[in-house]
């Protein structure tokens, strides 16, 4: 059997492809098509200076830039951000931001400060210092949830995400509001984007971290909890499982970290007075 | 029921931690222990100058340094590289590498290159082009792999990660060798992580990476297929799903991608004609 041809140009708005396969299933084997998903470079640039770049699916990127400038420190409000601009840029997408005026010069003498050694690799910090920054503390947050509803959260976001039934292969964020349910779901090939993107959509939609809890697919990393408190959301749910790290700077942030939540059952890790059992 | 207290202590050289929780589980309500994967930070410096910075298991930083120094390029053979040493820096580890200093001068013109704008954020990079860096091209290794070398390929891979035995969340990579089956297994909470290790692992075993095939747990992004076609391994098998860019990298890089590795069954992607259907 021949191999399959690929399609080599890349649509930079599609967030999907179908794409030729020899599949063997129960010992049978056969051509088929699957859908799979897209995966971009997304440059963030602003004032015209590159800033960073990530592998991500190319949807909702004003919601990413928003909530990426959020979680990276550059802003602290949607107020501070005066346009967003998205361009095709050759292989990849520059999303091109425009500051308030004392937020574009404070970022340009943290990127003065910052040249010098450089990160390297999709994954690349500079320093373990970076690594481990400061995290907001959400301890005076008030905000409970009942068990029902940790599990209708987790069971909406299971179904509210139209990329992932296409393709199983992608990550889903969801914001949960005690009494109106999910009110956004973002979703990206990675788990850091699609809570970057929630949290952009999150602040565009008017609404305060505080008054909801996020839920995710994906496992809980610190970076996670990261997004999470600087968001301002006191109750973080997770399919999947969390590190030690992620659980010991939930802990000290104040907030609640509820994982491996699925079906009816869920496990708390940090803040447990947060989830009335 | 009060929340559960945790150490905030880290121990860098553990790979795992028992966590107190409250879980729920069939609708009854009690306090249990997890064992969960640690996350630390773990810089790379070369000729002490600190490079980059990943979240990571702290195990196997010999093969981590060694294969990160490989997908990267700053190395393209182990002679390269005069010594590791691995040190405790802070709440993270710092593992320092010597090169061959021609190697060392070489470095220190390209990071010289770099400066300016910067990464930022635990997935940055630089620029688009960096994203999109091309990757060698694997078509002329000669390497065929029965249905069930793939099977027993995935199979071996499951029954030989202890670390997620224990925390059912962290990734492994294997390299599978026809006839003498998974010569290396690593783990990380990374699956960039886990495979860089892999490669340092197979560098370090003093075997050549077009003998075998490279085996993940994990989705397959771009940077999984570039990381194992720098290693040379001609064909690349995952237990998960791949994105379109990843396919069209292998596609033009010879490589045969074999995804969604279930039982039996498995789904190939691209150069189907490695595999002995």
């Amino acid at each position: 059997m021949s191999a399959p041809a690929h399609d080599t140009v890349t649509n930079l708005t599609a967030t999907t492809a179908s794409v030729p396969q020899v599949i063997r299933r129960d010992g049978v084997v056969r051509e088929a098509v699957r859908s799979v998903p897209e995966e971009v470079p997304i440059a963030f640039s602003y004032g015209g200076s590159s800033h960073a770049v990530m592998m991500g699916t190319p949807a909702d990127l004003e919601d990413f830039a928003t909530g990426f400038s959020l979680t990276e420190g550059i802003i602290t409000s949607l107020a501070e951000i005066e346009t967003i601009d998205v361009l095709q840029e050759g292989d990849g997408i520059d999303v091109q931001v425009t500051l308030a005026e004392d937020k574009e010069d404070a970022l340009r003498a943290r990127r003065r400060h910052m040249a010098g050694p450089v990160g390297c690799g999709l994954c690349g910090i500079e320093s373990i210092e970076q690594a481990m920054r400061p995290v907001p503390n959400v301890s005076a947050v008030d905000l409970v949830l009942s068990a029902h509803d940790v599990v209708a959260a987790s069971s909406a976001l299971n179904h509210a995400q139209p990329l992932h039934a296409q393709t199983r292969a992608v990550h889903g964020a969801g914001f949960f509001v005690p009494g109106e349910g999910l009110i956004a779901v973002r979703e990206d090939v990675g788990r850091h984007n699609a809570l970057d993107k929630l949290s952009g959509a999150v602040l565009r939609a008017g609404r305060q971290g505080g008054v909801g809890a996020v839920v995710v697919t994906s496992r809980i990393s610190v970076e996670m909890v990261q997004k999470a408190a600087i968001l301002g959301a006191p109750i973080l749910i997770a399919i999947s499982a969390p590190t030690a790290l992620a659980i010991r700077t939930a802990e000290a942030a104040g907030l609640t970290l509820v994982a491996l939540a699925r079906g009816e059952d869920f496990e708390i890790f940090t803040h447990a007075g947060r989830i009335r059992l």
